[in-house]
C-alpha cells in the first residue's frame, strides 16, 4: 500500500497530467505473436485485441494473469434524504458486512475468477452533504477519498476491478455524468435499485437541482467529482489512477464506476486508455456514458447490480483472451499449415 | 462411456421422441431462492434466469458446477474437393494433433474454466462423400458418428460443450441449415476460415448443388444430417442428445455446432431446451440460425474459430451465474433490509 503522492485536488490533477502510456514494443510483439497462432486470422474476434492491449500495458508479449484484485468501496450519500433510492441508507453498512462475510454476488464472482477481494468502507457514519444544497464534499474530504482508493491498490496486482456500494449513488453518478457530458438530467438517471416512475422523475429533478447548486461543477471534472460525487466514487477514481501509474489494466464496471472513471478521461486525454468496459449495464445512462468515452462493453447481460459484479464477470473473458494469446502454439510450433 | 441405445437412424429418431424435461420443482425452488438473495430483484440480469434454468436441469435448487466437459470432434469432408475452404484438408489432422498437444485455443479455455477436454477424431482418412454428388454419408456412417458422440459424453459431467474441427465444415453446416430452415443458399454461407468474395459465391453454389443432389434432405432433419452433414456434426448431435437424456446442460458453440444441434430441435419440439447459445459467431449464418431456434447468445465478441471456443468462454459466464445463485446469502441470512 502506497501513500498517495498528492494532498490537494490540484496535486491529483498534476499527477493526471503525467500518466505513463503502454509499452509500444511489447504491444507490437504481442500483435506479431497473435498473427502466428494456430487459428485463422481474426478468428478469436475481440479476444485478440484485448490480449494485445493487455500485453502492452503489462510490458510483455506473452503475459499471464495470476493476481487480479477486486476492491469494493462503500460510501453514504446525503442526497438519500431526498428519497431517491428504493432502499434505506442503512443497507450500505449492512451490505459491507455481507461483503466481509462473503455473501454478496461480488464475493462469488471474485472467487470464481481467482481474484483477491478487498472491501473499503469510507466514513459510512458521515454521509456526504446533500448536493442539492451545495458541494457534497470539501476538498479535504474528496482528497482523502481519492487517497484511500489510491492506497487500496495492490501494486503487484495484474488486473484491477473497482466496485462500489452506496445507497443513493446512481443519483450521484447521474449528476456527475450530467456535469461531465451535458445533455439533460433525464439522459442520465435510471431506476437504480428499483425506483418507480415517480422516483425516476424525482431523481431527474434532484440532479437538476444539484447542478444548479454547484455551478463550479461544470467545466471541471475534478470539481464535479467533489461537488456531486461521493466518497466511493472518488475512491474508485483514485484507485484507477493508481492502476495507471502502476500499468495495471482496469476492467470498468457499470454506471457508477464508469462515471467515476470518466473524471480521469475528462481531466487527461487518454486517461482511461488502460481500462476496458467490462459490461453494459441495464442502468439507463451507462450506454450513453460508454459511448461518450468511446468504449464498447465486453458483456451485455442486463446486469445492474454494481459491486464490481459485471467487471468481475468480464474478468473471465479477459483471462480467457490472455490464456489463448499466451498459451496457444504457433503454426510453426504445431506443424499446422497456415492456409 | 455408454454404448448408444440405437443402431439405426430411426432408432435415434425414436429416442428423440422420448426426451426428459427439466425438474420443475427444482426450478421453482431455485426461482424462490433467487428472489431472496442479497440484491435488488433482477439486478443480475440474464445470470438469474441462467442459474434457474441450470438448476432445473440439474434437479436441485442450489447446484454447483464442478465437472464441465468439452469434447472436440473432428471430421473430414469430401466437399473440400470443390475448393470451398481457405485451408487445405490436411489441416484437420494437424489441428487434432495440436488439440492433443494442448496448443489450440480450446485447450487454453478449457483449462482456464476447469473443464476436462476430450478429442475425438472420426475417420479422418475417410472423408465424407462430396454432397454435391449425393449423400455425404450412408446410414451406417451417420449412425456410427451419432453413436461416437453419444459414447463420448461423461455421464458425470455437469455441463457439456461440444466443439468441432473439420476443414470444409462451414459449407456442410450451411447446406444443413438451408435444408432445415429454407431461405436462400446466400443466407447461410459465410467466409469460414477466410475465403474471399469468389470463394463465398462458390460456397453458395455448392450449397445449392448439395440440396439439388439430395432431395430427401428437405423435410427430414435427420436425413438432412446424413446427406449434407459430416461425421463431426453428427457426433455433436449425438453428444447433445446424450446430454439431454442425462440432464446435462449444454452450451452451444458457433455456426457449425448450432447447425448440428438444430437437427435435434427440428426432430423433436423442445429438443434443445437443455442448451443455451454460448456466443453469437461472426460467421454470417449464425445469427439467423439462433433466431430460428429462439436462442439469444450469452456473448457477442466476433469470434468465429469453432473448436467449442465461444461456448467454452461462455462457460465462465455460466459458472459465474451458478456461483452467485448458489453461494450468495439471502436477505435473512445476511441481516440486510430488503427495500
Amino acid at each position: 500500500m502506497a501513500d498517495a503522492p498528492f494532498t490537494t485536488l490540484d496535486g491529483f490533477r498534476a499527477l493526471l497530467g503525467e500518466l505513463p502510456g503502454p509499452d509500444a514494443e511489447a504491444a507490437q510483439a504481442a500483435r506479431a505473436r497473435n498473427g502466428q497462432l494456430t487459428k485463422p486470422p481474426g478468428a478469436l474476434g475481440r479476444l485478440e485485441d484485448l490480449a494485445i492491449w493487455y500485453a502492452g500495458w503489462r510490458g510483455t508479449a506473452r503475459p499471464r494473469i495470476v493476481a487480479p484484485q477486486v476492491i469494493v468501496f462503500a460510501g453514504n450519500h446525503g442526497v438519500t434524504a431526498r428519497g431517491v433510492s428504493a432502499f434505506p441508507a442503512e443497507v450500505t453498512v449492512q451490505m459491507v458486512a455481507n461483503f466481509e462475510a462473503g455473501g454478496a454476488a461480488i464475493n462469488q464472482l471474485a472467487g470464481e475468477f481467482g481474484a483477491k477481494m478487498d472491501v473499503i468502507a469510507l466514513d459510512l457514519d458521515r454521509p456526504t452533504a446533500d448536493f442539492t444544497a451545495g458541494p457534497a464534499m470539501s476538498e479535504a474530504e474528496v482528497v482523502a477519498a481519492l487517497a484511500a482508493g489510491w492506497a487500496a491498490v495492490d501494486p503487484h496486482a495484474d488486473v484491477l476491478v473497482t466496485g462500489e456500494m452506496g445507497i443513493g449513488n446512481t443519483t450521484s453518478a447521474a449528476a456527475l455524468a450530467h456535469a461531465l457530458f451535458g445533455g439533460a438530467p433525464e439522459d442520465w438517471v435510471g431506476r437504480g435499485t428499483g425506483v418507480d416512475d415517480a422516483g425516476l422523475a424525482l431523481k431527474a429533478r434532484v440532479v437538476a437541482e444539484g447542478l444548479a447548486a454547484n455551478p463550479g461543477a461544470q467545466g471541471d471534472a475534478l470539481e464535479a467529482l467533489r461537488c456531486l460525487g461521493g466518497r466511493e466514487l472518488a475512491a474508485m477514481a483514485g484507485a484507477i489512477a493508481r492502476a495507471r501509474v502502476a500499468r495495471i489494466p482496469v476492467i470498468l464496471d457499470g454506471f457508477i464506476c464508469t462515471a467515476a472513471a470518466a473524471v480521469l478521461a475528462q481531466t487527461s486525454a487518454g486517461g482511461l486508455d488502460h481500462a476496458v468496459a467490462g459490461h453494459g449495464s441495464a442502468e439507463a445512462g451507462h450506454g450513453r456514458l460508454l459511448e461518450a468515452l468511446g468504449k464498447a462493453p465486453l458483456l451485455a447481460l442486463d446486469m445492474r447490480l454494481g459491486e464490481g459484479s459485471g467487471a468481475a464477470l468480464a474478468l473471465g473473458v479477459l483471462k480467457g483472451a490472455v490464456a489463448c494469446h499466451s498459451g496457444m502454439a504457433t503454426f510453426a510450433e504445431a506443424g499446422v499449415s497456415d492456409g
